[in-house]
């Protein structure tokens, strides 16, 4: 019965899951075995056939987890089983060459990198799709006027596309982030018990660099025991970064969803129950479910951090860990991904609410631009200030429009009502955010499109 | 198929795990419904018998996570699933009265108190085991001399007891800690959608209680819709501080067994493999393990403490990430300490080899109490200090005993043979360690040995 | 110049700060000296009128940090310049006798302690006054009915005051809180190099517990050079607990000042220029700040868990993070804990507003009252639950008030009219809310109050 | 009187500090104001000579930190004050175009970028010369056989080259981590209150450009009022990274260090004081405190990831505790880095020791090359291990050198005792270790020796 959310299927996309089950593992595994086997051979480390007998074992989909977790339960040592099970599908001959001249560690970060490279090529592609998904968004909503907030604050007026464009920007940074951590993170190691290939000599480094090519790694250049978790640091860390910025786009949509703003809302799936005290609630679940498995990603980097100084050519202090924190990043990041790809693609935009939004203030979001008018006209900046905020206050008092207040003060004289009536327009006041929104379109495509 | 190794079995003992599982969280709700109702019963709020009906329903052991599942891919809620799946085996006269006046999160929370409840019922006495035998160990251990390490350098002497005495102490810390804590973390709340128990009214006050009573937790004072997410903070770091012990005692016996200390070695099961490249070698692989889940007990902290900020009378952001932090949090604790139970019962301790590394340094550990005695015979100290360094670099660099060094050197012509063979005899420095040990047993047996 | 804004002022109350700065801390050692002294003598491990001299040089005022660090600058040793700086001011005979049997980590955690201990004795009040303010306001605001929000949605009807009385109930905890762990945290360990006071015999332990006493301390039981970081982690994990609850508040009051909710504000200073772009505009800068340093609050605590498996008898890793993350904290949980007390002191209550939020879901936060008198009346609960969202959603599309629409469909012609009048009455709805915060009134009384 | 140790100046080197003093901060602001004004002039959007006076004024030097401060008190609003200060130096006329178009946190955020800038031009170079400092070692004890240890357990022999090689090769990607990050941190953002530029309309981003080009910054693709705080967590996760890599050196200097390995050593400074008790007691205090900011640097990676999701076009929750992150986060790297070229520079290596280290084990730690002679001889892997297993225990036991029980044991006279002896000798299992060092050594040149 399970125990965790992701082992009872509550979390996790079918895809990516698949990639961490035990199974998994272990053909990952003995893929490495079969490539190495396979290349020692070329390089004539091992009988010229031997190679074929053990790549052909490795893929023969006969080494199951169960008869692994049989033999391990004796030796205490799950690669020695997992070499053991490999044995029992190889003729006598190649028995002993099994594993020849790696350790076991070389099998684990092998198939962590393999792991990682198959989980990266599910994440790349929706961060690019979530990248464009955004794009078309901001483009669209690209000249719709908007209440722009800072501290909470009714604070200007922004075009409603850049709540989608400043994160579609990021998520192309993501891919970009992604496309050059490859070539650190995506490692293969062979190089055997302390990292100097001593069993296979000179040629250890071709060995390794036959298998990484068949593998589609990159070969560690130098290694101890184990590959630098620097690596692996990097790897949730950009995983957490992504998580930040699904998160940030969920706290926003959670903010415009509130009962008092209404400018978004999650779809509500037909016959999903709602809150049964008011009726007409909508919660914005899965932005809340974003905003809660953020927070796990980057506990995650913490724990890489500290894997990172291990003791001379390894100790084994991150070993459990990693059995958590690799699988729980690549499967919660995805499934983030994947619930905000849903999100973003049925998120209801009430343009209504929107425009009345930017209304709540009696005008008094416009003051900068009346500001601006009369500092344009010359008027001194402290003493336009003065009559601007003047001007504001009692106008809030008496919950007067401000337009009016602005019109009925002589202090304004000096623009006329036409003018005042086109300041008070708030598509005048989208600024550069056209173009803005034109260059990010840009290079999301460029990045993210390809 | 198995991804995440809790599900996997590699982690978690049985007593733990299945306080985790689907059906026991059911089962724990279950439990709150049923002493909800009977409560109700009692205060009148709702029908005599109906109480009695929902609660015999609870206890009925017959509404499975399997159907709950199914209910829930309907209404995507699954506190709605289990009211209607708790509602198929009640009559129909009391279906309207389950889970009145309660809202979901009376059940996660209350249920969540429940698992704390009884993960600390197995982690309590766990600790206090753990406290004993450190005692004991400590006690055994009082008068052997041993080498003490500063800066991983030769230092003074100690009694090897207090390796032991100093984790023994502060297990014993946990005992008293964990007993603090209960009252704040095991709450029972049930006051409904906003904590106000608006539908039962000025009675909401006394159901709680009552349930509260039923199921040995603490009624809340005042709550949100949920309870104060401080408590969930206070747990994990007590699980995670508990953690930070058992890593202080897995590091310092990583420590002793390097192959150049050998102090202590964890024990080696028959037939375990162990290195292929070095046959004697004994890797402290439990110790380990404990290092590296240590790491993510910790991790967790940062994830509870985020939760608590939460927007007005909830958000759901805590909601995803602590269906992982608390069952990981509790299994992963417990497994660690079961693990250093089983570590420290089996340690080997080598008491050769810790009385032959007091003389690693050539004597040179003696120099303290050369300096002393020097004092004391009224030499001053800066002179005095002087002497015993400037002898002792003599004799390093000649490889020299430094007892004969110092004997040799007219500088100590004031103390005679028979006084320095006796500052170096090592059993004289243990100074305060047998009296110390004494009081750790002591306060180890009133906190822990209850 | 300063470099960080604790040095430059901006953060940290003056009474605070002093505790921290470079003098105090070797004012704090010096006490140390004395009190280790004076004890020796009357135990008789130093000669009689030595103990004096020492403690009477220890108080003389005149051993400055500039001198100590003309004195480290030579010999790289802190402790070695501060005891060279004391004997300048002891006569001949007492210098030998400075220092007698402690190492120079006697004092550092020793010292550690007597700031934290002076530390707590500016936060213990603060936080018990933060506790009495909001247990006042919740009291003041008891009666007073607000929206209640869930997921950022309209949820239902609480009293005002309980937005207070949350807060204040975890106030009082954390009173409870730092009176549990004083006994653990405030430790006083002058049991020498490797913690056996060997120098000093058995008597160690009795000097130890006079030093104790005159500090007002509690003395080590057992430690190695050092005493266990346990105890660290738990006053970092305190002050960021504390953080986190009034980080708690602070993000209340943000977002109950948003421009569209209205119901509080941070007061603002005369003469404070607020936003140049919007006149009116309030921005809850102080509670932003609160926010803010919460979050570095929190990071401390990993800093401290990784503090705590120490090398053998200590190795120095903990050192250099220490002399930040314990100043840091102090400094800014009092700064936070001072500033929130401004806040809720000047904190606008814009109660207009709070009864105007009631309506703006035009009734429909009265639907689960609604449900409920149907149910009374003995309607199904399903059936009811179709009927009051039927009508919701259909009131809700055609903007009528909720009331209204209730009133006019036959479903609900069960209700008479003053009935359903009464149903969309607030305040009779507060539920147990009142005698909810007369509880928590007097438990913050009972345990902050003293 | 110093608070922190930074402030103090225990911690920052004199070029990294002065970038954070308070007038730097005022005067990159200064410069941004400048570049700003003369941007807006050349496009025409302010007056043409307005801008040569406001970047006079600017460059003056004559704005200083304590007049702000003074200015400061009064408006509480650390912007509006330096602008003060600025118009306080400026014409009249120019008076209302300074700041024009732009908000405070243009100044903020884009001063940041510039303190990084700066903090990376001296960053990156010591990186560069660590690990060109670190591949020099490497190549000189590339033929120097030492024990590899995994466990903490001897396990096979490597080059003592790679301790360095290993190290070396990260740092050089850590310059290729920064090389990639610039384009991504280092922005510069002038485009107002909410990221529209709307007063400076379309040619807000020409002057953006022109003021990115004049301070060597990459123009904001898009924002909200601040730059996208994913840049910051990029910018102190990599500075936490290098820390872990100088960390993870520091650990191994340490580790090598104790008494009982003694392979390496920190000079000791002439003068400096060690340990009163044990006078040649050497503490790798400098490795030690390097060990411990490592903590403080990835704390602040958990902060900036919290920074991330602010509310809608921004809150000031990042504001406070970012003013002791970016300048914390830099100072301590750097700090660090200089601290641990100083330690690589003068470390000793004591080569006599690595080599006796090589039979502490009594020759098992050959075993492994013995299994692969016999393995290569024919002998089945399985029976071959389980003689070389058993000699070896037996050996262990009977304290008899494994060369000789090798040479004596049955099992093994397939092997001639020429063979035995050359299989014992460890300078013939450094296996690919000088090629791999080779090519680090080329990689880092490449990389770092530009």
């Amino acid at each position: 019965m399970a125990i965790l959310p992701i082992d009872g299927g509550r979390y996790g996309t079918k895809e990516m899951t698949r990639i961490f089950e035990e199974q998994s593992k272990i053909d990952y595994q003995l893929q490495i075995e079969g490539a190495a086997a396979a290349s020692q051979s070329q390089l004539g480390i091992i009988p010229k056939k031997i190679g074929k007998q053990i790549l052909d074992a490795s893929k023969s989909g006969r080494i199951t987890a169960r008869r692994i977790k049989q033999l391990e339960a004796k030796s205490d040592h799950d690669t020695a089983a997992l070499v053991e099970a490999l044995a029992e599908k190889c003729p006598k001959d190649a028995r002993p060459w099994i594993h020849y001249g790696l350790t076991s560690n070389d099998l684990v970060d092998t198939s962590n990198s393999l792991q990682m490279r198959d989980a990266l090529l599910i994440i790349r592609p929706r961060v690019a799709k979530t990248a464009m998904i955004l794009a078309r968004m901001a483009s669209k909503y690209s000249s719709l006027p908007a209440v722009g907030r800072t501290h909470g604050q009714h604070a200007s007026i922004i075009s409603f596309g850049l709540k989608f464009a400043n994160p579609a920007s990021e998520m192309a940074m993501h891919v970009q982030r992604i496309d050059e951590l490859k070539k650190r993170v995506l490692i293969c190691k062979t190089l055997g018990v302390v990292g100097t290939g001593s069993l296979m000599g000179a040629k250890s480094l071709q060995v390794q660099s036959r298998v990484a090519k068949i593998l589609k790694l990159y070969p560690a250049e130098v290694s101890t025991q184990v590959v630098p978790r620097e690596r692996y640091a990097e790897y949730t860390f950009e995983l957490a970064l992504i998580g930040a910025t699904l998160e940030k786009i969920a706290v926003e949509i959670r903010n415009l969803q509130r009962t008092e703003i209404g400018e978004v809302a999650e779809q509500f799936k037909k016959g999903q129950m709602g809150s049964s005290a008011v009726p007409v609630k909508r919660n914005p679940i899965k932005s809340e479910r974003v905003s809660s498995l953020s927070r796990i990603l980057r506990s995650h980097v913490m724990v890489s951090f500290e894997n990172i100084p291990l003791w001379h050519e390894r100790d084994l202090s991150n070993s459990a860990n990693e059995r958590f924190v690799i699988p729980m990043s690549s499967i919660l990041a995805d499934d983030m991904l994947h619930t905000m790809e849903k999100i973003l693609s049925n998120l209801a935009i009430n343009q209504k609410r929107i425009t009345q939004n930017l209304h709540v203030t009696g005008g008094q979001i416009f003051a900068e631009f009346v500001l601006e008018a009369m500092i344009k006209r010359g008027v001194p900046r402290f003493s336009a200030y003065r009559d601007v905020q003047r001007v504001a206050f009692e106008a809030a008092k008496s919950k007067m429009p401000y337009i009016e207040a602005v019109k009925a003060d002589a202090a304004f004289s000096i623009l006329d009502k036409k003018e005042i009536d086109l300041i008070f327009k708030p598509e005048r006041h989208l600024g550069a955010s056209p173009a803005i929104i034109r260059n990010v379109c840009k290079s999301v495509r460029a990045m993210a499109g390809s």
